[in-house]
């Protein structure tokens, strides 16, 4: 058992805590307010397989099942924490009531809109019948059923029932059937992957070898130029619909993109170099294809694998080397929703572009959280804390009432920093209930041996995990104030018959301590073994620390505000604020001065960063707020015509910026946006020097 | 008569100088190079109005009417220059007959492919000749006119026959019959303009009445959004078609951009605020409503314009100060062949994109030359003067036989720099040639009001204007080493009864002299007035240094090496080299060890220029290389797995770039491309400080 979706339940948040106070908040206000919206789009009756308006206008509702889907999804991981809360008979259950009475009923729903022969999609079966698995290219009929099955697997662990496991199963059936390599069989894979990720963990949970080999198949099958009729599926596909194929709306696109990049699928992914297309579609891929090859090592229904880790690998690095934003945003295009090419990184949508969906870097936290199974190492975890604790909690605001689509590093006037309550396109605010759900899960992960136990603890935060082996159980209690401060302290609580392993990620920001080591422990640990950048506490240390506090420190350096350049090749003239594993950014809220989203900012390489303590008093918690000076760049003494030269100004010496002094004062990126204003907000700021 | 097209003749060009040798090979070797390829592909012959198996292939031989008149233009150029020359008869004049034979075929069969009723265009009258007029927006039909036209002014103005002006007059009737706010008329007008100019130099010309109310309709039409039917003119004209008005290719689009922005047709242009779309449409639109605006300060037949002056002084603006790259280049987006969002200018296909078209740089001549007119500001003489010395000079290789569509500031593996001999859409070689053909009415420029002579020199360059002021001559030659050194020398040569004022432009890249005069006059001038960058020689210092030697000077510093940083609001992290005006770039020819188009080739903000004459073997003369050090970059070192942190790397002090130092050699942009190589090339650098 190894998927967040299964082990959150492990983790208990320590009340008050960072991540307890904002899970409170998706459980009492998130869920019940998207269960409102559910109800008023219509999305929550669809299943009920009646017209809707809607269906009428184009494909607007095509994919409103996995939005129900996950909604229920989200809805089953906080009803089962809470069940097993220790304290739940005397928690206030109303709000439970009321989701688990919407769970109900979606569920039976669910189980009546289902045909004779097991398919299980609104649209094809409401709407367009005839249609059902003729273009799977575009029109998500898979990626629903995955998110369904995802409900159903969370469903069916909670209530102990299979009232939605059971039609999702007979689903299953009915594509394994459908889809294959045999010759009656569709020789296709999804435009949007996330049915192979949803097989794979039916296959974990029951060992439904179908589920596997039918997730193998859409993963390497995917890109075969050689497939049905001796050509890409999608062009069959497309041909078998009576259409030309696309007409592709740029010139230089054919040159510059092989065909269907968009999906992933231009290429077998073995064969593919670099990331490419939209984004949410690669990382719901990668992730499946990750634990493909984690199950194909201990699983003999499934061939060697291995080959497909070294491409997660190679696409891994592209995107976080050359395509991923200091946010743990992904994606510049909005054209695509997705990838650009290399270094093109722009901050907003006045500036060539930024996209960053919110979608997406939950994908990068799937993706990290797999490929850290295959291989513990820490810059996994990096990037899933970074993308954790920026672009997706950064997404919602803080009342949970509201979220973002995209997730700009600047502002503009056509795009002023602001969420909406829903979107047309309703993919996101499930998605961060879900995993909001499912957090725990992504704290730490444990691989049991018989008697030897290791807990690999990736993420820093006030929470204990306990877990059984056999009859004992292990817990492991963090007690930090991170992200404000480095020091965690851990208590285990284990028999001394197991032997514990611990090891703990040393993210890679921190800088090291004068004696050249990158942690400390206390008591003090013999030899420190780090690899791949987790610390190993080993069972010789643990054993003789079980239930003692073992604290870990990083240099107080290492939590020091810093500043962060792009890449030289994204040729970007920007310097950015971080602190720990958070990214800043200026708000107008701050910055009542500043009247151009901040565009005209700069400040010096060497800007002095000054902390200070502010009280969030809507969560009741400090964080901390960092002061600098900036100096506003007059637009003018750049312009040709002030300077009487080309476009561009003449340097023969270094150029005194004209403009006035400002103070500039940052907030963490997530907390943008949550105190009103008039959405000015900006990461990184133009250099002054 | 004030048009380059038709003063062309009165500049004789000093043999062997700069432009002369230019325009040598352009005669010699380029006209009849561009002739036969005018009949290998087809085009020749395509007035025969016979079929051509590539009219099968869509619309690609769209405009070979305009390729067919450009070359013809282009050839009376040289012909009526030649012929005008005092030494005509003794010039070797076997290229002569060979393009004045084309000339004369080519206005037979023009004459001939004309329709009764005076419709003269290829397609529609021998592929689809129901489909006249059907769709303005798209298919060309008024762009082939005005072509057309073009070459027939200059060949009535050289040859003195109206063989070729007759049908164009048969031709403009009709479209003046067709096009129009009457009840019968079709209240459109085209969607790449070029017609507008034309007919305006037809009234000029011959004070054609229709033909400037036509274009004025045109111009003060366009984009009209309660046009026919009380809708945008191109949606009843789709309608009328009996098509859905065209989806736009991405969901942003809408948002971002009104429809009809590619054809500046979004909204009146009295409305436009920013310069938007397809640039070479934008600039002859924007050239025609310059024309309109000056011919209505002096015509009653037109009435008051001065709105329309405001409106191109806002697009130029706009244009100039954030849409243009320092080589006189406009377009950043190959996606439409235009402009992009503010200051968005990547330097080539693999940052974000970079387009340039040579039509369009062209296209900034031509509307440079027209706002002189309006209004004598150096601003756009230095903007002439950029495009012209990089950019269109830059196009052709030095030979004369190849040419660039697009001029990107960087190459890429999938776009090195090299040149064609032609292109499928072949408007931009004849462009260059007719270009060079009427170069000399970009020189300079004059008004005579009685015996008051003005001659306002825009550019610097061996040469002499010569024209006539009654029975008058009036000469004034130029004698320089521009763009290599920047002093010129005049000698005026006029009666006295003329009162001759001589306003020569200042270039806003000189730097002034110790005593903070912009510019050296010997014989000294009692007090300088310089007016918008026009230094002014009045009539009663003219009269007293008629046929002597007036020196002008700029200060040294002004010709020395300079480098250029972009705005800061490009946020691009570059430096480039500039002479004069000249803008510099390496080539791989020159420095050997370069393997990645020197996208890792970092200067510094203080780097030190070094001038190196070479000698130019096969134009047979001097110029000026200039040396520096650069260092690679090690594109590792940035990245976060080297740095072991986020996208992005912390900048706590200074990076010391760990690459190793490079001598860097580099050349005048529009040198570029003329000694093989590999093809990698670049203007701007990374800042290695």
């Amino acid at each position: 058992m190894s998927y967040p979706q299964e082990t959150f339940h492990r983790t208990h948040f320590t009340p008050g805590s960072f991540w307890a106070k904002r899970r409170a908040v998706a459980w009492q206000t998130t869920l019940p307010a998207q269960l409102a919206i559910l109800k008023s789009t219509g999305r929550y009756d669809a299943f009920r397989m009646k017209w809707h308006p809607v269906y009428a206008e184009g494909h607007r509702a095509l994919f409103w099942d996995s939005d129900v889907g996950k909604w229920l999804e989200s809805a089953c991981y906080f009803l089962a924490e809470r069940a097993q809360d220790p304290d739940y008979s005397r928690m206030d259950k109303e709000g439970d009531g009321l989701i688990d009475e919407a769970v109900r009923e979606l569920t039976a729903m669910i189980g009546t809109a289902q045909c004779r022969d097991g398919y299980l999609n609104i649209r094809f079966t409401v709407v367009e019948p005839g249609k059902r698995f003729t273009n799977i290219r575009d029109l998500h009929e898979l990626y629903n059923a995955g998110h369904l099955l995802e409900a159903a697997l969370i469903h069916h662990q909670h209530y102990q029932n299979d009232l939605l496991l059971s039609p999702m199963l007979k689903y299953v059936d009915l594509l394994c059937e459908t889809f294959g390599p045999g010759p009656d069989q569709i020789h296709g894979y999804p435009g949007h992957p996330e049915i192979e990720l949803a097989l794979l963990r039916l296959y974990e949970r029951t060992g439904h070898k179908n589920a596997l080999k039918l997730a193998q198949f859409f993963i390497t099958e995917r890109g075969n130029p050689n497939g049905p009729q001796g050509q890409h599926f999608y062009l069959t596909e497309a041909e078998q619909r009576g259409e030309h194929p696309a007409e592709r709306p740029w010139k230089d696109a054919s040159e510059l993109r092989l065909p269907y990049w968009y999906q992933q699928a231009h290429q077998p992914i073995l064969e593919q170099q670099t990331i490419e297309g939209h984004s949410v579609r690669a990382m719901y891929l990668l992730t499946a294809v990750a634990d493909l090859v984690r199950i194909s090592r201990s699983s003999t229904d499934v061939r060697d694998c291995e080959g497909y880790k070294t491409a997660c690998e190679r696409l891994w690095n592209n995107m976080v080397d050359k395509k991923m934003y200091l946010t743990g945003g992904i994606g510049s295009r909005s054209e695509w929703e997705g990838f650009g090419v290399d270094y093109l990184l722009p901050q907003g949508w006045d500036e060539g572009g930024c996209y960053a969906e919110t979608c997406a870097s939950i994908g990068v936290m799937m993706m990290a959280e797999r490929m850290l199974q295959l291989d513990l190492d820490g810059k996994y975890a990096d990037i899933m804390e970074l993308a954790l604790y920026n672009t997706v909690l950064g997404n919602m605001s803080q009342d949970g009432k509201e979220f973002l689509y995209e997730n700009h590093l600047a502002s503009c006037p056509r795009r002023p920093m602001k969420r909406e309550s829903w979107f047309d396109c309703a993919c996101c605010p499930p998605n961060v209930a879900r995993t909001m759900g499912m957090l725990g899960g992504y704290m730490w992960s444990t691989e049991v041996k018989g008697k030897d136990v290791t807990i690999n603890v990736h993420l820093f935060n006030p929470a204990t995990l306990k877990f059984q082996v056999g009859e004992h159980t292990v817990t492991l209690q963090q007690r930090t104030n991170w992200p404000w401060n480095g020091t965690v302290v851990f208590v285990l609580d284990a028999p001394s018959s197991l032997n514990i392993t611990i090891r703990l990620r040393v993210p890679a920001w921190t800088v090291p301590f004068e004696d050249g080591s990158r942690v400390q422990i206390r008591p003090e640990l013999p030899a420190q073994s780090i690899s791949k950048s987790y610390l190993m506490l080993p069972p010789e240390y643990t054993s003789q620390h079980v239930k003692k506090e073992i604290e870990v420190s990083f240099s107080k350096q290492s939590m020091a505000p810093r500043l962060v350049r792009p890449h030289p090749y994204t040729s970007l003239d920007t310097v950015a604020v971080a602190r720990g594993p958070l990214i800043y950014c200026a708000e107008d809220v701050d910055n009542d001065w500043v009247n151009d989203h901040f565009k005209s900012t700069a400040i010096s390489r060497n800007a002095h960063l000054q902390e200070i303590v502010q009280h969030n008093d809507f969560l009741d918690e400090d964080f901390l707020m960092i002061k600098t000076t900036g100096v506003k760049l007059n637009e003018e003494q750049y312009s040709n015509r002030s300077n009487g030269v080309f476009p561009g100004f003449a340097v023969t010496q270094p150029v005194e910026p004209q403009g006035e002094q400002v103070p500039l004062i940052l907030v963490p990126y997530y907390y943008r946006g949550n105190r009103g204003g008039r959405g000015h907000m900006r990461v990184g700021f133009k250099r002054s020097d």
